[in-house]
C-alpha cells in the first residue's frame, strides 16, 4: 500500500494548516501517513538564507500572513501572528523524530502547532514542549531526556540530510513514491496520488 | 460589479496554465476580467535576484518543472520545457499592455504562452510576437510599431510600478479589491472571492 510522507517543520506557517488536518484526511482516503519532522534552517542555509524567506522578502511575508489568515478562516482554525517568527523548533523536532511512530505523536504535533500559531507560546522553550507532552498524556521529563540523547540528535541530523536528498526545499512537503509535492496547497493532491496508486 | 485583475508575465511558468483557462472560468462565474501584463524582472531585481528564482535555486526549479507537468497534464495542456528560460517578454508585454482592452487580447495572450511553453518559440523575437498577432487576425506591423512608441514603453513601466505598489512579488497574481492572491493555485479562490462580493 502506498503511503504519504509528511515532511513538516514546527516553525513553518503553511505546515500548520496541513498538520492540523492531514491525519483525518489520510484516514478518510485510506492512505498510510508517515510523519517526517525536519528543520528548514539547514535547508535554507544551503540556499544562502540566514532567516525565513518571509522575513528576508517583506512583500512575500506580508502576503503569506494574509494568505494564511484566509486559509485558517476557511478551515476554522485559530491563528495568531506569533510575536517571534520563526521560532527555534529543534527540541520539538527532536522529540517528534525520536517518537515519530508513537501513537501519541499526531496529537503532540498538533499541540505544538497550536502552541506556536494559536497561543503564541515560545516552542523553543522546554517548558512549552513539556506542557505539549503532558497535554497528550505523556511523561514529559523522560521523553525530553531521551530526545536530547546523542542518538536522537543524530536522528534529526540524518532526517534533514534525507530531506535535502529528496529535493525538499520548503515545508510542508509530501512524498509519494518518487513524487514530491510542496506546500499546503498540494496536500489533497498528494493523498489522491497515493490512493490512485494504491487501487491501481 | 467586482472584477479580478489578472497580473501575468509571459515568461512565467505558472502564469501559463492560469492564462489558458482564466477567461472561460471568469465568464462562468460572471466576474469581469482585467488583463494586467507586467514584467517580473524589475520586481525580482528589487528582491536582489538577477535571474528567475527557479534558476537560482535548483531544487526549487526541478520541482517547479515537474509540478508544472502534473498541472498541465491535469488540464490537458501541452507543455515543453523551453530551451531558454526565462525568455525576455518585453515586446510581448508592451503589446499586451498597450492593447489590454482590445477584443483580440485574450487570444493573443494565449498564443504567446503557447509559443513559449508548447512550441518552444523564442517570444523575445519580433517574428514570434508578429506571428502571434497574425494568428489572431491582427495587422502585426502596425501593432508592433505602436507598441514600441515612447508612450507604450512608459505604460509598461508604470504598470510594473503599480504591481510593486500592490505588493505583487510573483506571477500569476490576482487582485480583487484590496485582496491579493498569488499563484496559479489561487485562481479559483480569487474568482470566488470576486463573485461572493458581487452577490453580497
Amino acid at each position: 500500500m502506498k503511503a504519504v510522507e509528511f515532511w513538516f517543520e514546527f516553525a513553518s506557517t503553511y505546515s500548520y494548516p496541513a498538520a492540523m488536518r492531514i491525519e483525518s484526511m489520510a484516514l478518510e482516503c485510506g492512505v498510510t501517513l508517515i510523519w517526517r519532522p525536519f528543520l528548514l534552517g539547514p535547508i535554507f542555509s544551503a540556499q544562502g538564507w540566514k532567516d525565513s524567506p518571509f522575513n528576508i522578502y517583506p512583500a512575500k511575508g506580508r502576503y503569506m500572513w494574509r494568505d494564511l489568515e484566509r486559509i485558517c478562516d476557511a478551515q476554522g482554525l485559530p491563528l495568531c501572528h506569533p510575536s517571534s517568527f520563526p521560532r527555534n523548533a529543534v527540541l520539538a523536532a527532536r522529540v517528534a523524530v525520536r517518537f515519530a511512530e508513537a501513537p501519541w505523536l499526531p496529537s503532540f504535533v498538533r499541540a505544538v502547532y497550536s502552541a506556536n500559531f494559536a497561543d503564541d507560546k515560545d516552542i523553543s522553550l522546554s517548558e512549552t514542549v513539556s506542557s505539549c507532552l503532558t497535554s497528550v498524556g505523556q511523561n514529559a521529563a523522560s521523553i525530553l531526556k531521551e530526545s536530547q540523547s546523542p542518538e536522537a540528535k543524530d536522528l534529526l541530523r540524518r532526517q534533514i540530510e534525507t530531506a535535502a536528498s529528496l529535493g525538499i526545499f520548503g515545508a510542508p512537503s509530501f512524498v509519494v513514491g518518487d513524487e514530491l509535492f510542496w506546500g499546503n496547497d498540494r496536500l489533497a493532491q498528494a493523498l489522491e496520488w497515493a490512493s490512485e496508486r494504491t487501487t491501481a
